[in-house]
C-alpha cells in the first residue's frame, strides 16, 4: 500500500435527501481548506473535538452562502483516520451535498476512494486490517448476530486472539531453540512433549477459528435454509406463511443474491435466506431435471433443511404410525447425513388441517402431545437427534408456523456441528479464513517435524510461515528484523 | 401550537446504508438518556459543542456494544432546537440505525414527527416561521437558483424585510395618530400627503413581494417550459436533444409531478420542467382534442414557450422571407400576448439540415448571420422583442441545441416581466403569498380611508389587519399588548 498524504473528502452519510448530511474531510490540509470556505470561528485555532456553527461560503462566487452548517474538528492523531479531520454537517439536499463537495474539490481536496478513510486509519495505526474488515461488516450487517460478530471484530476481538496465538508461537520458537541446544547432548529431554503439546494447542485453536468460518459466514450473509419436498407438498405456501409478517423487512434488504434464493427473513437475531427449491421427484423431463439438480445443490449449501411432507397424502399417516418417517424424506436428505457440514433438518408435516379427526388424533398421540400443533423431537436412524425435529403444521391456516419459526431460530442458536461453541470470536471473512487455512498448512508439518526430529532450519521455516500467514490477517506482518532476532539466536547449521 | 417538552429522537441523515448516520436527540432528558446508554466520558458533565468517542451499549442485554460512535453535545439554548441536543454519529448500517433508535425509545425518547426539531426551534425562538420554511426549502432545493432563495429565506432575508415593513406600518400608526390629533383643529395639515405616501410605499413593496411569488415559485419547483408546434415539427426530438447530456441528472431528481410534464433538466442555475405538448392543430377527433386542450393549459402555465417550426415544410421559408414569422406561430401563442404573466417565447426553426443550400443561405441571410446556427432576435407585432428570440437549429444533428440551451437560461436570468428585478428577496411559498395578498387587501382600504377621511377606528382596523397578516408570515403575530399600546394612545371615539 502506498502512503497518501493529500486531503480527501466525501459524503459519509447515505445517498439521498435528508435533514442533514455529513461531509468528511481528512488530511493535512483539511482544517485549512474548510477554514478558507468558512464564515464563523477561526477553525485553524479551534480545539480538537469541538463543534462550530458557521456558514460554508463559495469564495469564487463572491462569498455566496452555500449553507449554514456545523463543522466538527478532530485533530491528528485523535481522529478516525489519524489525520486532521473536519466533519461538516450540511442540510441534506442533493444540491447542497453536491455543491459542498465541489467547493472542497476546487480548494484542492480529492474525492475519497471507497474505504479510503478506513485505509488511512490502518496506515496510521488506528486499527489493523482485521478491524478495518470489521468496520465494513458493521456497516453491512443486517441482523443482530451478524452485527455482534462484526462489532467484536471491529473492536479488535480477532486481533487480540491472533496476538495471543502469535505470542504462543514466539514462545514455541524459544522452546524450540532450547530443545535443540540440548539435543546434541543426547539427554532425554522432558520438554519435548511440552513443545509438541504447545504446538498442538495452537493448531487446535487455529483449527477452531478456521472452522468457525462456515458458521460465521452464514450468519454474516444470511443462514441458508432449503425448503425441500415432493411437488404439491406445500413448499411455496410454507415460505409465504413464514414471510407473511415480515415482507416489509424482507423487501427492505438490498443486494441479496438472487439465483435460486428467493427471500430473506429475520427471525430472532439471525437473517435467513430461504431457498424455495423445485419439487424433488424422479423425472425424465430434462428441463425439470435442471431444477431438481439445482435443488440438490442448494440443499448441499443449506445449513438448515425444511423437509415438507403432505400428511394428507395416501400412506403417510401409516408410515408415521409405523415410526418410519425416514421413508418419507427425500433420499438426497439421508445421503447428506454423511457429509461433514450436514444441515439441521426440520420435518414439516404439512396440511394437518386436511386430516380426518381420527387421523389427526392418531398423529397427535404419536407425538405424545395434547396439542396437534406442538413440536417434538423424533429420532432418526441416520440423522442425529439434536439436529432434527418434527413439527405438525398447516401452511394454509398458519397453525404451527410460529413453532416452525422458533425451531428455525433455535437451530441457528444451538447448532454446533461445526464445533465452534464456547467462543464469541468467529471468522466471517474469506481472506481471513484463507490465511488461517495456510497457517494450518504450515503448522502441521511443524508438528510432524518436531515429532520426527526434522532439521532445525526446516522447522524454523514452518514456524516463520505460520507466523507470516497469521500476521497477514491483521496486516501486522512481523518485520524481518524481529524474525531475524528470533532466528539469529539459533546456531548456524541447526 | 402546543409546547412539548418531552425528549425526541430520529435519524436525521438520509435513509439507507452509508459510512455514518446521525441520530439527533433533543429535549430536557437528551443528555441524560444518551449518557445512560454510553460507555465513555460522562456526557452529563461535558461542555456544549464538544464531541466524544464512545460506545453505545444496550444496558438491557447486559451491556452489549451496539456501536462505537461519536456523540456531539449542544446544550440549551445554543442548539438547533434551543433545547439540549445530542447528535450521535453511528455506523450507517440499517441494523445499527434501527437498534440505536430502539434503544433510545426504550429509555423514554419519543420518535420525532416530521419537522419537529425545526418546530421546536421556532417555539424556542431560534428562528421564525418564514426561516423554518426556508430550512425545508433548502433541503428540497434542486438547483442553484432555488437554493439561493431558500438560503436567503433561512437566514432571515424575508423576516428582515417584513420587520422593516412592520416598522414602517407602526410609524404610519404614529403619524395617523398625530394627523388625527390635529385634524379637529381644522389646520391644513402638510403631513397628510406624507402619510399617504408612506402607506403607498409600503403597498408597493408588499405588491412587489407578492408578485415575486410567481417567479420564485417557478424557480423553486422548476421553471415550466412548454414545447409547442404542429405535429411532426420535431417537438419530441427537440426535447430529447436538450436532455441528451443530462439524462443522469434528470433521473436523479425525484418527486417531479408527472401529468403532462415530461422531464426536468438543470441549465445554468435553474431547474426547468419541460412540457412536451401534443401537436397543436385543428381536429375533430375528440380524443386528440383532449390532448390539445391539455397543451393549451400547459402553455398557459408556462413561463417560457418554445414554438417549434419545421422550416422544411412548404411555404415556411417564404413566410420567413416575407418577415411574417407570426403567421407560422400557433394562434394560441399570439393570444397569450395579452395576458399579464405572458411567457417568453423562443421560436425554434427546426430541421435546418433538411434545407436546400439555397434556402439555407437565404434563411441565414435573413438573420444577418454567417453561421446558420446562430441566434438572433426578431421583432414581432404582438410580442415584445425582449421576450422573444428566434433560433435556427436541427434537433436531428444537434446543431443549434447549445444556442437553445443558452437562450432558455438567459430568458430565465433576465425575464423580468413580473417586475421583480432588483431584489434578491423572493416569495416561493404559497402560504406567504396568501398572507401578502391579504395584507394588500387590507392596505388598499387603509389608503382609501386616509384619502377619504374615514373614521379613525376603521382606519386603525385596516392597519391592524395589515400588520396581522404580515406577522403571520414569520409567525410573530404582535401580541395584543403591543397592539393595545399602539392603539390605546388614540383618543376614544377617534
Amino acid at each position: 500500500m502506498m502512503i497518501e498524504n493529500d486531503t480527501i473528502c466525501a459524503i459519509s452519510t447515505p445517498a439521498g435527501v435528508g435533514g442533514i448530511a455529513v461531509i468528511r474531510v481528512s488530511g493535512p490540509q483539511s482544517i485549512g481548506i474548510v477554514n478558507s470556505l468558512w464564515k464563523g470561528a477561526d477553525l485553524t485555532s479551534a480545539k480538537s473535538h469541538s463543534a462550530h456553527l458557521g456558514e460554508l461560503i463559495d469564495t469564487a462566487s463572491g462569498g455566496e452562502v452555500v449553507d449554514q452548517c456545523v463543522a466538527t474538528l478532530f485533530r491528528a492523531p485523535k481522529s478516525y483516520t489519524g489525520e486532521d479531520v473536519v466533519e461538516i454537517a450540511v442540510h441534506g439536499s442533493r444540491w447542497v451535498q453536491r455543491e459542498a463537495v465541489a467547493l472542497l474539490q476546487r480548494k484542492g481536496c480529492r474525492m475519497a476512494q471507497p474505504g479510503e478513510y478506513t485505509r488511512r486509519a490502518v496506515m496510521n495505526g488506528r486499527m489493523d486490517l482485521s478491524q478495518a474488515e470489521g468496520v465494513a461488516d458493521v456497516i453491512a450487517s443486517t441482523s443482530r448476530a451478524a452485527h455482534r460478530i462484526a462489532v467484536s471484530q471491529m473492536k479488535g476481538g480477532i486481533s487480540r486472539k491472533l496476538a495471543s496465538l502469535r505470542e504462543q508461537l514466539l514462545q514455541l520458537a524459544v522452546l524450540l531453540e532450547l530443545e535443540l541446544d540440548f539435543s546434541e547432548e543426547d539427554v532425554e529431554f522432558a520438554d519435548r512433549s511440552r513443545l509438541i503439546d504447545t504446538a498442538e494447542d495452537i493448531r487446535n485453536e487455529l483449527s477452531r477459528l478456521y472452522r468457525s468460518f462456515s458458521k460465521g459466514n452464514a450468519i454474516k450473509k444470511g443462514i441458508p435454509v432449503a425448503i425441500v419436498g415432493a411437488t404439491n407438498a406445500g413448499k411455496s405456501s410454507l415460505l409465504n406463511a413464514l414471510l407473511e409478517d415480515d415482507r416489509a423487512i424482507v423487501s427492505d434488504i438490498h443486494g441479496t443474491t438472487r439465483d435460486t434464493i428467493e427471500e430473506t427473513l429475520e427471525i430472532g437475531d439471525y437473517l435467513f435466506r430461504f431457498i424455495d427449491t423445485a419439487g424433488l421427484r424422479d423425472t425424465s423431463d430434462p428441463v425439470e431435471r435442471i431444477g431438481i439438480d439445482r435443488s440438490r445443490k442448494a440443499m448441499g449449501r443449506a445449513r438448515i433443511v425444511i423437509a415438507v411432507i403432505d400428511v394428507s397424502s395416501p400412506g403417510v399417516i401409516d408410515s408415521i404410525k409405523a415410526g418410519n418417517i425416514a421413508s418419507l424424506l427425500p433420499s438426497e436428505l439421508t445421503g447428506l447425513a454423511d457429509e461433514e457440514n450436514r444441515p439441521g433438518v426440520i420435518i414439516a408435516l404439512n396440511k394437518i388441517d386436511k386430516l380426518s379427526a381420527s387421523a389427526d388424533s392418531a398423529v397427535a398421540e404419536l407425538f405424545n402431545s395434547d396439542d396437534s400443533a406442538d413440536s417434538t423431537t423424533t429420532s432418526h436412524a441416520e440423522v442425529s437427534a439434536t439436529d432434527m425435529c418434527t413439527i405438525l403444521l398447516s401452511a394454509a391456516t398458519g397453525c404451527g408456523i410460529e413453532l416452525l419459526r422458533n425451531a428455525i431460530r433455535d437451530m441457528a442458536d444451538s447448532k454446533d456441528n461445526d464445533g465452534v461453541e464456547g467462543s464469541d470470536i468467529m471468522i466471517t471473512n474469506l481472506r481471513q479464513a484463507e490465511a488461517l487455512r495456510q497457517s494450518l498448512n504450515s503448522i502441521d508439518p511443524l508438528i510432524d517435524g518436531l515429532r520426527t526430529g526434522l532439521e532445525t532450519d526446516l522447522v524454523a521455516q514452518h514456524l516463520r510461515e505460520t507466523l507470516s500467514h497469521l500476521s497477514s490477517i491483521t496486516g501486522e506482518i512481523p518485520s524481518t528484523e524481529i524474525l531475524n532476532t528470533i532466528f539469529s539466536s539459533f546456531c548456524i547449521g541447526k
